[in-house]
């Protein structure tokens, strides 16, 4: 039942990492993603990296199919009822660091787990989401990408965007600088409302939509003129991605801690990243509505129409 | 009485503090280092940074005073039973990235705390150390450095550079990657050994080496010819400083953990960094002899002469 499940997830989330990285190629006009596979102990692993495109900078679409003895504390950072059982995951994770700066780099997950423990009921759960960080914003940008969240949780329930669209908030925030790390859009963990079925349905709505989200976007921005200023700034915006990642991502700790294949796990960082010292965006610049005005949380959209 | 220590320990570091700000300003010969000052709550802060000098890409040689009602938890890893405490705490902290890659990065560390609680006797310790990030290796750079680190232990007794040294090379490793950030140095924490003048003694005898020790190196290696390739390399290797940094370094986390200024504790970031996937240096290579031989804790010098 449970492994049938699982069967399910898997064949949409490679099915899915096709379509993505079809599209993704299509975009950057150049690159290809570079595909390992790796096999082993029932667990199996497809990363897939673009390098040094025109387009794309870096893109990593990574599925994995993992078992394990004992639950990472990562994984279950808010069940630890759940920490040590055996497990069995399978995970589709993707992060687009475009080369233009005026090119938000986009990022989704979308996982399923199993766990385990001889004489109790297994324990099954959804996770993932996906959420955009721009470097320049736009407000038809924010609100595009909002509504095609939106829309994908609309048929499964009228509170599911709004408590997505929170925890997203809440999940992609630096504290240490006080930011959030981008315009947010959905994160969700331990879903299993209703049951199996519609919670997969859920994923799926989530997992089909990043593309529509994400590439009018990447379409319309990609070719945008800029100049070494904009380009540095890209940079040292990335150096809080890097921040975010190491410091507090679950997912990269998770990875860290399950002995993860480093490169696939650390696949997310950006290709360059910079960090300046006590830098402070010129008043009333680009930059500055940046920090001071995309990355506050607010509402991009209304309620479903 | 604990007063009066903190106050010593006070003056030395920040005297230490011009020191190495006047010998790296030479090195340099442009650049010179910004200065912040910062007071309040009985404590201070004394944050500089150089940036972009023709030699020096970024350096940070920050000194703070910091006081506090409760360790936190990265201060007291070892000695869980001071955690909560209340405490006052002068440190030194710096770090050196040169812009040519074949001058080593560089990294030093002291500092005095004294965590108290009511009704019972103050606890003071010294910790600190300094360690050395090459991306080109040289023998006789290891052996002058490590050389520089044993003498100035040596008055102190026959096994303090061995345990300082393993400290450093157990400290300062990626587990993730399997590898050693650097070629080490000395490492050490919970120092009161035979009480405060020889434990003050013993840190002032570090902190006056760390010139001697690394002044000859980036003299030597600071206007090396070098292409394209070999400045990626070094933007590459800079990645694994990054991750080592905000991943396990219990200073970054202490500083981000107690609230302090986050431009000052983020100021060891290198100034650019990058990423690359899956990638390996040439067999023979002096890229590959970086990770496979300088990247393994050896014995550079011998015991004391």
């Amino acid at each position: 039942m449970q492994g049938d499940q699982t069967a399910r997830v898997h064949a949409y989330l490679t099915e899915l990492q096709d379509r993505i990285c079809s599209a993704l190629e299509a975009q950057d006009g150049q690159a290809r993603f570079a595909e390992h596979t790796f096999e082993g102990d029932g667990s199996s692993a497809r990363p897939r990296v673009l390098s040094d495109g025109p387009v794309l900078e870096r893109a990593a679409v990574n599925f994995s199919h993992s078992r394990g003895p004992a639950l990472p504390p990562a994984a279950t950072a808010n069940r630890p009822e759940l920490a040590g059982r055996r497990f069995e995951a399978v995970a589709l994770s993707l992060i687009v660091h475009p080369r233009n700066p005026f090119a938000p780099t986009s990022h989704a997950n979308l996982r399923f787990f199993v766990a385990e423990r001889e004489g109790e009921p297994a324990v099954w759960w959804f996770g993932g989401g996906f959420d955009l960080t721009p470097f320049y914003g736009f407000d038809e940008d924010c609100a595009h990408w909002h509504r095609t969240a939106r829309d994908a949780c609309a048929p499964f329930g009228a509170d599911v965007y709004a408590r997505f669209k929170k925890a997203c908030d809440e999940y992609f925030f630096l504290p240490h600088r006080g930011e959030a790390r981008g315009i947010g859009g959905l994160f969700f963990d331990d879903e299993r409302a209703g049951g199996f079925e519609p919670s997969f349905a859920l994923v799926r709505s989530i997992g089909d939509r990043y593309l529509s989200a994400y590439l009018p976007i990447l379409e319309r921005r990609k070719h945008t003129p800029h100049d070494a200023a904009q380009r540095d700034f890209q940079l040292y915006r990335r150096g809080r991605y890097v921040e975010f990642n190491l410091i507090y991502d679950r997912g990269t700790r998770y990875g860290l801690q399950s002995g993860r294949r480093i490169e696939s796990v650390l696949a997310s960082m950006p290709p360059l990243a910079a960090w300046r010292y006590d830098w402070h965006a010129d008043p009333g610049s680009p930059e500055e509505k940046l920090v001071e005005y995309y990355l506050r949380p607010r509402e991009w959209v209304g309620e479903s129409p």
